[in-house]
């Protein structure tokens, strides 16, 4: 058993040696070496810790003489003695493992302060009060950490001698009293514990190591520990550091420094400090502490700058010579004790997402770290708020539930349950959010009318999440913790069972899935300068492509704005189910002849083109896949009478037969149904008028285009052979019929069964391109269906039965078996078939990475997470090139 | 080119060239190569066919010089020539495929009769008017095939001349004007289509080939080879031979003969002749031929075996010569000419199950076959009318509608539509058909009061499908055919729109699936004594355990008596579904509380502990696989809002939070919904009262048991960890409550999922057995529910999009890949892991093969299914030494 010291300088460990020496250890060592003033000191390893536990908790053999080496050294170093009663060695004694546990753990300070002690301390600071206050602090800190007596035996013997002296809250003891209360607290901690706070500084410092490793294992760090998922049996290192202070009067002062300021990323340095403080003065709040630097002043209060400019240019010097050093922004803990400045901690800093992408992006220009680090710097799951407007992070506001953030944005609005009263009061000049359980076609004009929308079910594909997202419109779907009753206009909190009724104002943060009480503040999109040039950084380092998803020219509009290399996926779905439209729809589908069907789909043709149209203008020759209707009928089936009636005497059908037909075709596993290529091979009709429109459409507008027509749904060769020949077919018959030039186009299919990916080799004979569907492809696989997932998937989340949802992850162990097969399959039938992935796992980075991994071409994600997704892309490059392909 | 002669005791070919010579050919050669008699001739290859047709439908080039020497070999054989005025050689021109397709190409009988062979004819014979109608036969044939003339022209001509000699139908022309038909033909011939038909009998040889020739294309010919799946390019193979005339006065017959009984199977010579006929009166109904045995003699008519016991002689010892020769029962055309017996065709016979069985049996005992190839003899699916009563073969009935063979059997009763209806009328005396769309639990009473049950949806493994064949019931299930209105009380046939009322007489065929108008005369079960013996053979030879799905004591004892070697699965839904039982669940769903659910399970507990104890007993100490309940809450969902009030009353709950809970639980895709272990997982009362259950009965049942307790729909091997803890726990704590040793048992689980496959080597850690889920897993790889395809999977079949129907047949291509890694890699994990499949498709025999060829141990089938299975087990090891593994 060894310890590792520091100080001077020079450091037996290094800031490397994190599992060793944990966080704390190694900041401290990495700092002595580059000599930064540190107060000397010396780390006792993790491993003493486990030995600690493993020998039933007591010091292993051979340590306590590693201590005694490491004493020696910080006595000499600062030319103390424990002890003394001229020159006292006061010591701390903190925790500091090699995972973050803030807070969780104990430290005790100024170890080492025996009555003699104290006197010493007084005469030598010329400051009793201070000598005995520090003595106070120490006993009652040794006696709760390092005796195991509960904090509020001490507290009450305080508050006793306070009331005694009938001294109110605000006025602080006089220095008698002060003086005569470590006399108090040792007849108390005898008479309730039979405990002694030990005379002897050794002893002191080895029941404060042995209450250190004790505090490992309380209740709230094996809990924070069990939800943090840090394994019980790393141990903590434990530090012991020469006390300095920096409440030693005038000159004295403790603070804390970002090298550069976390909210903003300006390269500056940026903090706060107390004068004639200690350390826990400056977190506690009960003191307003003063900006460092000038350029934060605030009127009545000093900076350190102006009062203490030597210190200050230290400080500076100190952070910038650490920044370098570390290679990023550091989150620095100092205290200047009479005007010498002592470096405590130095940590990464947590900042902003602006300032992740200033501060990267700066960096790398500055030549502190490389590109690849700077990508590598910035969370891609934060860009979100800089692109989006948000909720402010000050507002502080009573989230009432949580849903799928299916589309981002933040606003707020009144509750309305009804589609009609939300284009009524929208009319009227009311901010609504559209709550519903689910929505279908009937609350299109709704959804245009609200600013959100709000659903207890669905997911991040459902009906609402992929219209919102065509509209732009904020919208939380899949929110499990309402119940919503349509009928009476109400909403049920799950917990708690409040009712909030139509009119209530709420706030939707899209980007989050939060729903709140009220009309929160919001904030505007705003990324900062650099957000454009880590952009530039990331889409050159990327393999990936990155296309959006958009079943429109706005949304189109939306993805190329946020830099997506085309449009990987456009449902045509969404403009068959187009409020206008939804009545052709139904009359398509109950046609009851071939040639009634024709004219339905004929009129269908100039909307549709003019669809296509709009969208390929806005695509401006970037690719364009188009996918072939995939509706499950299931979705257009009238539910009300009424609307059945209507629709019979459209069709000029009896009811009775309609009816009839409406339940022979009536799902009852819709995702499993007649919908995908099965409609466009039963009902030819309707893809032939779809492509039919997108090459009129293509003719119309002009230029070079780069088409894609996407088959939906494959689980055989055979389906998409003859889809093939039809597209084609008709593709040239267009062209023909215009007397142009054919329109190039390249014909593939979505991947979304698992039969689709083991007979990848022979569905690829037919298809020029590959898109795996891993939403409907993690269902099959799974025999999960989002929708239907709420009963028991937050369970097995949070029971560890599954390690992540598979709807947000892609769930490599078995779906990425699948999507590798099928790449390798098709590759081998068709050298260089182009392969894309699209799917609400496109929003998470871990799937870009694997995405990457496994070579697809592409990725096709939400317009709002194009950027998300090109930096993800970029990570997964950069971190690919360390690992075996 | 070359042609084959045949004839005198040799041959060109062979019996087994079928592909070159066609069927009718190569049993010529084989015929002539043992001895047997038949008209010398020689036979072009179906290569000079598809040459033919290469070359623009000319005859190819050197064709003519084989046609040469082939006439001068029967010229030679027959000791007659070709257009000899003395001695004419005739020869008939038969097509002859090498796949039967029987009467869809064209034969000229008689080619050769030129005007001067005529007199020769009528010379030799001494029986002018034989040859002058010989000669009209030939023309109109000719005129027909080779000169294609539509058959109206000559008929009009021999009408005409009929009624200008006042003739009625009876009369037969009178010899005089039989005489100058020929004339009257050329004349019509010439004026209507400007043909002739050549006096050279070479140019008739020619004329006749090419015609056969164009006999393979004509439309009816290429419509069957469609319907049958018989590819285009084969082509026909053509026969030329010598005519022998069964019409040459007495001593001339022609018949047909079985080498055995083709009904009974019983070993004696069976057929039919016509004295002094040709072929065509056999076959053609005008003429009631005549037994040729004395065995099967009719009052009134006479036998061969009596008129002319040679040439019964003579017939007995070639069908006794063939039969062992070609090693099964042959189906044989003769022809006596004179006391002359002349074999013209042989071909293994068509034959009723009944006899397929016997005779395959007998023929091993006797030695001609071995067992193996008696094995391969009888076709499994036609075991199921020998062993479940059937409808008769003779009533000819009018087959409504068709639906999926879910429950066999064959009853007739009237149609009711309501479930209490059904309990009333039956209980007045009434035999009653309950007709449903879907049924439920609410139906069993219904299903319990009558003979038969009939639905438009629903596959087999559908609820009706389950609950009708665990009670023994006929079923015919999913039949899209029929539109039911349950409401109206009364079915609509999809086909016609015709409307059937309650109180209609319907008779269905649970062996075909077939729904028939009216009361149809049915045949009882009745199995040849063979039977058991074939069965023996096979249970020797196979390799696959045929275990049977049963879900109570009543099924497993019937699975039993068929030959089951256990129960591979008992799915206790049906226990929970019981209608007495149903509202229990229901109250188990609904609780809100553990407590309260786990009160209600334990009411549930007496219940299954009977039902176990009950199983077990009847299993007798074989192999039973219990599968703990996997439900979809949905099934259980009470629909109607009076049900919904009894449940809340019965709960105490509010009707709004029950509505809204139902609500919550509605999955919008129950195959992919809160079931299986997933239920378990989360409510763990439910299999602990069904493992509790399960040991309490094995303990109280006392004896020797082999319990393998079936984990359902896994997707993750987390799920079966721990549920083979909990039900290992439960099965101790059992045994420990009783102070009995422990029951010995496994656990395993279903694999349903395509992910549970590809991640069986994690799952198989946990895991002593995986039971293949052929249902479910090739629901999920195609993404198709059986009960939603009805729209689009009668068109995939139909169209060729898919082979054949995955519900029925496995899918080696997807499903079997899946089914394959999964038991490659759970041995991987536990060697020896033990692998059956369950499903519909353990129907199918070559689903058998499938299971056989995997290496699976056993395969688990619905109980009337068990012989088929056993047999077809047995033909997949035959049949799997002759190929590699």
């Amino acid at each position: 058993m060894r310890v590792y010291t520091f100080g001077n300088g020079t450091a037996e460990g290094s800031a490397d040696m994190i599992d060793v020496l944990g966080g704390k250890g190694a900041g401290l060592a990495g700092m002595s070496r580059l000599g930064v003033p540190v107060p000397p000191g010396f780390t006792l390893p993790t491993d003493a810790c486990r030995a600690f536990y493993a020998g039933g908790e007591t010091l292993p053999d051979g340590l306590w003489e590693a201590v005694e080496r490491g004493l020696a050294f910080v006595e000499q170093a600062r030319d103390r003695r424990l002890g003394d009663p001229a020159r006292p060695l006061l010591v701390s004694v903190r925790s500091g493992a090699a995972v973050s546990m803030p807070g969780m753990m104990d430290t005790i300070l100024n170890v080492g302060l025996t009555p003699a002690a104290v006197e010493g301390l007084a005469a030598e600071s010329g400051d009793r009060r201070f000598a005995l206050d520090s003595h106070r602090r120490f006993l009652e800190m040794f006696a709760e950490v390092a005796l195991g007596v509960d904090a509020t035996v001490l507290q009450d013997v305080r508050e006793a001698v306070r009331d005694a002296a009938g001294l109110g809250d605000a006025h602080r003891l006089p220095d008698s009293m002060l003086a005569r209360l470590p006399d108090a607290y040792r007849a108390a901690l005898l008479r309730h514990a039979a405990v002694e706070v030990p005379v002897d500084p050794r002893a002191q410092v080895e029941a404060a190591l042995i209450g250190v490793f004790r505090s490992w294992n309380t209740r709230r760090a094996l809990r924070f520990r069990r939800q943090n998922g840090i394994p019980d049996d790393l141990g903590t290192a434990v530090t012991v550091q020469a006390m300095v202070f920096g409440n030693l009067g005038a000159g004295s002062a403790t603070g804390v420094a970002f090298t550069r300021d976390p909210n903003s990323g300006a390269r500056r340095l940026f903090g706060e400090y107390l004068p004639e403080a200690q350390g826990e003065d400056v977190v506690s709040g009960a003191f307003t502490p003063y900006p460092l630097s000038r350029a934060d002043a605030r009127p009545g209060a000093p900076t350190l700058e102006d009062s203490d400019a030597t210190a200050y240019a230290e400080l500076t010097r100190i952070a910038d010579l650490l920044e370098r050093a570390l290679g990023d922004v550091q989150d620095l803990e100092f205290t200047i004790e009479r005007g010498t400045v002592w470096m405590l901690q130095t940590r990464a800093a947590k900042r902003s997402a602006r300032a992740e992408v200033r501060t990267a992006v700066e960096m790398a220009d500055e030549g502190t770290i490389d590109r690849d680090t700077a990508l590598l710097r910035v969370d891609p799951e934060r860009l979100t708020r800089l692109i989006h407007p948000s909720v402010d992070l000050h507002a502080r506001p009573r989230v009432l539930a949580r849903g799928l953030p299916a589309s981002p944005g933040a606003v707020s609005g009144i509750a309305v349950f009804d589609p009609e009263e939300a284009v009524r009061r929208s009319a009227a000049g009311e901010r609504v959010i559209l709550v519903r359980v689910e929505t279908s076609a009937e609350d299109m004009e709704g959804i245009r009318a609200a600013v959100g929308v709000l659903t207890s079910r669905g997911g991040m594909t459902s009906h609402a999440a992929l219209v919102a997202r065509g509209l732009g419109r904020c919208c939380v779907t899949g929110c499990a913790d309402i119940v919503v009753n349509e009928r009476k206009g109400q909403m049920t909190l799950r917990k708690g069972s409040a009712v909030l009724e139509t009119g209530t104002w709420l706030t939707l943060d899209g980007g989050t899935g939060e729903v709140m009480l009220g009309e929160v503040a919001t904030s505007p999109a705003d990324p900062p300068a650099a957000f454009a040039t880590l952009m530039g950084w990331a889409d050159a380092r990327r393999c990936l492509e990155v296309r959006a998803n958009a079943d429109n020219a706005a949304e189109a509009g939306r993805a190329l704005e946020l830099g997506a290399d085309g449009i990987g996926l456009c449902r045509t779905e969404h403009m068959f189910l187009d409020y206008d439209r939804v009545s052709l729809v139904r009359e398509m589908v109950f046609a009851d002849s071939v040639a009634t069907r024709r004219a339905v789909v004929e009129r269908i043709l100039p909307l549709q083109r003019k669809d296509f149209a709009a969208l390929l203008e806005r695509a401006g020759g970037k690719v364009i896949a188009v996918r072939l209707l995939d509706l499950p009928l299931h979705d257009v089936m009238p539910s009300q009478r009424e609307e059945l009636s209507d629709l019979a005497a459209q069709l000029s059908m009896p009811v009775d037969v309609l009816v009839n037909r409406a339940r022979v075709m009536r799902a009852t596993n819709p995702v499993m149904g007649h919908r995908g290529c099965r409609l466009g091979l039963t009902f030819p009709e309707v893809y032939e008028i779809q492509v039919r429109a997108l090459f009129e459409a293509a003719l119309d507008v002009g230029g070079a285009h780069q088409i894609e027509v996407v088959v939906p749904l494959v689980t055989c060769a055979e389906e998409m052979h003859r889809l093939r020949r039809r597209i084609t077919h008709m593709a040239a018959r267009v062209a023909d019929e215009r007397g142009a030039p054919p329109v190039p186009f390249t014909v593939g299919t979505m991947i979304e069964s698992p039969r689709a990916c083991l007979v990848a080799d022979r569905i690829a004979e037919a298809a020029d391109f590959f898109l795996f569907g891993a939403n409907d492809l993690t269902s099959a696989t799974f025999c999960i269906h989002r929708d239907d997932a709420g009963r028991y998937l937050p369970f097995y989340l949070e029971n560890e039965v599954l390690a992540y949802d598979p709807f947000v992850r892609l769930d490599r162990e078995g779906v990425g078996q699948l999507v590798r097969t099928a790449i390798e399959r098709g590759r081998a039938a068709r050298p260089g078939l182009a392969c894309g992935l699209s799917g609400a796992q496109t929003a998470d980075p871990d799937t870009i990475a694997f995405c990457h991994e496994v070579g697809l071409d592409y990725v096709s994600c939400a317009a709002h997470r194009v950027p998300i997704a090109r930096l993800a892309a970029a990570q997964a490059a950069v971190r690919g090139e360390g690992s075996s392909p």
